[in-house]
């Protein structure tokens, strides 16, 4: 491999297999705020990349980095410390850092390009929902939007979920072949599961009893709507065949990434919310997540 | 292939090649500014990205465009005329839209990341040039300075080459095999030359009569200037073999990216400039280029 150096980057990619490819951008302001410190915004640029990969089942391989530095801020600790959280997720992730520039701008940006690699045919994704699938979504839900709020209030504890999510990379890769459709909850569950809906054109019902929550959301009298509408858990929402369930249940488990089912898919449009599996359920009208610090 | 819409796109490389991944900004208020319309935009970002690969060798296929926009800036018009240029030149490269974002931003910035493939061994490369190695370039130099000047002066007439850079493709595709390196000029002759001698190891002079020069730029007293040290030409400044000089030449002006040599390669370090070949040289300092328009 050719890597950073050159006008461009070579790699050799893995025979017969697909590309899988995403980019994202993390801008202060808007995705990260002054408590966010150096590495975590490294780690979240990546983090938040890796997790579109995740949501196709594919295996990470490189990404580039484009970093827009206000003119005066081009400090060496903050360069280093975004390079040490994004090299560190890298690592683990085995993905390498391949390319890069750096531009002027007004604030600290970083846009990544990440690349993946998937069999032919095996790539998960949002269309692939049925009527009578089940739902289903990896960890907890809204604990990146508590700590939204706790970092707007100016405290770092238990904002741990918002500074340093955690790709589902492996689980992503576990459901291949398992589950019927995936995407992950970067803009709140609501409107995540209504893109999935809209794409495999059917309805699902989510059971508020069943939705996963950490016990701190639990105990906040809004937690409904930050299980529903917080943005950026970056959990994976999979659809499941029933006879899929258990297994890719006992696989979530082993990865460390437990599966809640809090739902099924039906005949029809639209998303509705019952308060549990059974009950009434009523429409569920999503409002916008908006990610400013 | 699976386009934009789910969480990262699809792709199927072509069996057999390396992957070569660049990735570049463009940004209001320092690489483009108020006198660019916005189709010059969209196809200006996409030909920078381009260019890179075209110094690789690489054939172009795919790429992301991340797109940072000012809150209240985001006019259908614009946006549609950035997407119009960007996709006549990427019509023309057979090279394909797969992915995008959208970031609100204090200004207009476009990162975008482009795929293009390369056979094994194939690729160009900054650090092949060696000692009796020709130096050459395409097309004329200083163009994309003179336009910067004229814009700044309130004219766009004559500005075409900074509006309207044409990235080197097929000159670079033509070019594997033939050329012992290369590097597209961006940052000025002087500068991407002189990487290019950093990364191989080896000095060179090049000869002041024989840069090639557009009229206008050759009318004007800082010519030799404009052609050292003005960025953006986006050019391919190649080394070549004697033996291959011909060859190269002739399918460079099939292909209407004629190609002048310039200077040769030499042992030891360093740029060196030569009023013509045989003279005496004397070491070239270049000054920065700054994009600001």
């Amino acid at each position: 491999m050719l890597g950073p150096g050159d006008d461009a980057a070579l790699l050799r990619p893995t025979p017969g297999q697909q590309l899988c490819v995403t980019t994202d951008t993390l801008r202060e302001g808007v995705h990260f705020g002054p408590l966010f410190r150096a590495a975590e915004i490294g780690h979240k640029a990546l983090a938040v990349n890796l997790s579109d990969l995740a949501a196709m089942g594919a295996r990470p391989r490189w990404f580039t980095v484009a970093l827009e530095v206000a003119v005066g801020a081009l400090r060496p600790p903050l360069i280093d410390g975004i390079a040490r959280g994004m090299a560190r997720l890298a690592a683990a992730h085995r993905c390498a850092l391949v390319g890069g520039n750096v531009t002027r701008g007004d604030r600290l940006a970083l846009t990544l390009c990440a690349i993946g690699e998937v069999p032919p045919g095996r790539a998960l994704r949002r269309d692939g929902l049925r009527p009578g699938d089940l739902i289903a979504v990896s960890g907890t839900l809204g604990d990146a939007a508590l700590g939204l709020l706790r970092l707007r209030a100016g405290e770092r504890r238990g904002a741990g979920a918002q500074l340093r999510p955690q790709p589902r990379v492996a689980l992503g890769l576990a459901a291949r072949g398992l589950a019927s459709a995936a995407i992950d909850v970067s803009d709140g569950l609501a409107r995540d599961l209504g893109h999935m809906l809209d794409a495999s054109a059917c309805g699902a019902d989510i059971w508020g009893d069943a939705l996963p929550a950490s016990r701190a959301v639990r105990l906040r009298s809004d937690w409904l709507s930050l299980c529903l509408e917080g943005g950026e858990d970056y959990e994976l929402c999979l659809g499941v065949k029933p006879s899929h369930r258990d297994r890719l249940q006992r696989l979530a488990s082993a990865l460390g990434a437990p599966l809640t089912v809090i739902g099924e898919a039906r005949a029809g449009r639209g998303l509705r919310i019952a308060g549990g599996r059974g009950q009434r359920a009523r429409r569920l009208v999503a409002r916008g997540f908006d990610h400013i610090c």
